[in-house]
């Protein structure tokens, strides 16, 4: 497939017709052995294979070939933002999905609490996943003592013992190794410049985590941070400044709502269900022309490896389509941002289904919304990050290109 | 499909699993005409076929669509490198296979005897194919006379009337113009430098021309040389380097260890048979990640354009299945550099069938293995570039990309 870089931005026309992405986060499974079917194929959804039948449908690929995206990187592709080339840290994601607005002056890292030992060494990488509430304390004790010369230091709580450090000042730099040896009987590894220019920003760090040390010497379980993912801010083009679509970001986690937050969608407060976040599609469906609508079950069920909740997430995800179509959008996008097989319990490299149903949606082979299925698809397997101009294209977005 | 250069770098991690590529060179036909079948289609494969319906499948695009590749190129994308960019003159490709190892400061050339008449006129463009020993014989008479300022010859035997010449000295250059004229009836094409810079070694390269002339004026058949695919010397990131695989090439024919010896594969010894390279997978087997295994046949007898006996080759490759099979490979995967369909009598830019079976395969709708039910796979139709990053996701070897 070619990329023209740039090329969609030129063809972008308004036009009040309305675009819902429906992402099934990790939706794409595997067999698990001769004669036997996926999640998909095994999950009864006869809204999904319905609307199967009246769309064009295809496999994207979330990156390129064998590459395992993460969550963020699978999120630009959908949203029609290369991938790779728009890679952020952890630490922007997290700011961002928090809604903390980074300045160029700052380094944004994820942090996690943890507990150490006498020695220093960790005991527990999640400080016995502590309470939001205790993480608040405990950011609250770390912002009344934090003190380093010439830099501004944020300390936020994200959620149970996740947390968000923001430096800000001059000169400082993202590339900087992670703190979190992912093991436990060790100690946090320094900080640690990945260019000679970054080394101050190291000793900054380290300076850092040598006080939290000293201030939470006296907590039994959050007494130390690990940080990982540290990046410098970086301006995105807004969907609307790329594509003149005004955006409703729908999703519950802070990752997927940093992603929308990073592309300038605007953010629906965070609700308990996939019901109250239709609440508020139904709701905030005259204001934007394009939803992203974010269902995290499909992921978590599959990172559990649990095969039968992995189906019935998807069944449950099934129910709620009739109620997507009464709004009767111009288009509806029906995919995942990678696959989850509960076979390899993590994200992996397959090809995720897609269904793109329009009133202008080329019809094709397929019979139903499965990995198997939608290799008769109309779509044919694609980047991701094409599915955004295929999207424009339906809703009439998109002008011609050349005489 | 999208190009990241240097991504999939970055995410190999090690691992103890095995890949092994079977390759059956030139695989890949064509029906000749309405209600025929290709030779896959129509040779008796039931190893092959029970293998392609617990495999993905798909179907490989050599270099682009419409190129028809040569098998330097072919090979490249094979191993993941892009065969473009690494295109390289046969010269260096028969150096790298007789394992002659080059220098910074060499130009090679791939040579081949020839008979000229009394006025110079080709009149046979191969010598009457002269016996290796007649080649080693002549080369040692060209060695001993030989004789260029500031510049050091090497002149080596491959095999019957192919021969390899390195030049040797400051400031060679590789953009020269093909002696060759590919007819017989006309004299050798005086070497011709392809920039302004180049026409210093073009000189060279005709001085030696000369004197090859005047050494082999008494030789009966092999009295003059003319050379093709002039090309310097450069450097090779390995497969250890890029993607943390020990690699072992199994090939016999001189152009295929060539690619393997740049990429930086270990080269077992030239032996007799397929029996015999499985003999070498089997014996090396725990000492290396990723086997080459090179079969030849399906090439050979496309090219002569003999359907049946091509048809006859693939069948024979198919009863060795089982044994690679018994080594319980992490990842099989049987395709071909590209196609050779006997009704052509060459090399084609059609596509290839691939498989690629592993526990982590996504099954698919293809029944067995050949160019219409690869149509039907869940690897789809991709650039050969990218099978490495499948080969080494489907083996565990790619750590994850992103947050």
């Amino acid at each position: 497939m070619s990329d023209y870089p740039g090329l969609i931005e030129t063809l972008a026309i308004e036009s009040d017709t309305k675009i819902v992405f429906f992402i099934l986060d990790g939706v794409g499974g595997l067999q698990i052995g001769d004669g036997t079917e996926t999640e998909l194929q095994t999950a009864k959804i006869p809204n999904l294979d319905r609307l199967a039948r009246r769309s064009s449908c295809g496999l994207l690929v979330p990156v390129a070939p064998g590459v395992t995206t993460g969550s963020g990187p699978g999120h630009f592709a959908l949203f029609g933002y290369d991938p790779v080339e728009n890679n952020v840290g952890r630490g922007v994601l997290e700011s961002a999905g928090i809604g903390f607005e980074l300045t160029p002056k700052d380094v944004a890292v994820r942090g996690n609490f943890a507990t150490v030992d006498a020695e220093g060494n960790i005991v527990d990488r999640r400080a016995g996943r502590i309470s939001t509430e205790e993480n608040e304390r405990v950011c609250k004790r770390l912002r009344e003592k934090i003190k380093i010369e010439n830099v501004e230091v944020f300390i936020e709580t994200v959620k149970e013992h996740r947390l968000l450090v923001v430096f800000r000042g001059k000169g400082l730099r993202g590339d900087i190794a992670d703190t979190d040896p992912q093991f436990t009987g060790v100690p946090p590894l320094a900080a640690r410049g990945l260019s000679p220019e970054a080394e101050g920003t190291a000793k900054i760090v380290n300076d850092f985590v040598r006080q939290v040390g000293t201030i939470l010497a006296d907590e039994k379980q959050a007494n130390m941070v690990t940080l990982r993912g540290f990046a410098k801010h970086k301006p995105y083009a807004s969907m609307k400044e790329r594509f003149n679509l005004r955006s409703l970001c729908l999703a519950n986690y802070p990752m997927y709502r940093g992603v929308s937050f990073l592309v300038g969608m605007d953010l629906y407060p965070v609700v308990k269900s996939v019901d109250e976040q239709l609440d508020g599609l139904e709701r905030e469906y005259d204001n934007y022309d394009f939803f992203f609508v974010h269902a995290k079950t499909p992921d978590k069920t599959g990172e559990d490896g649990n095969f039968d909740a992995k189906v019935a997430a998807i069944e449950e995800l099934d129910q709620v389509i009739p109620r997507i179509l009464a709004l009767k959008p111009d288009v509806l996008v029906v995919t995942g941002d990678h696959s989850t097989p509960s076979a390899l319990q993590s994200h992996s490299w397959h090809t995720v289904p897609v269904l793109l149903a329009s009133e202008h949606s080329r019809l094709d082979l397929a019979e139903g919304f499965d990995e198997v299925e939608c290799l008769k698809g109309a779509i044919g397997q694609i980047p991701a990050k094409h599915l955004m101009a295929l999207a424009l294209a339906h809703a009439g977005k998109l002008k011609k290109f050349g005489a």
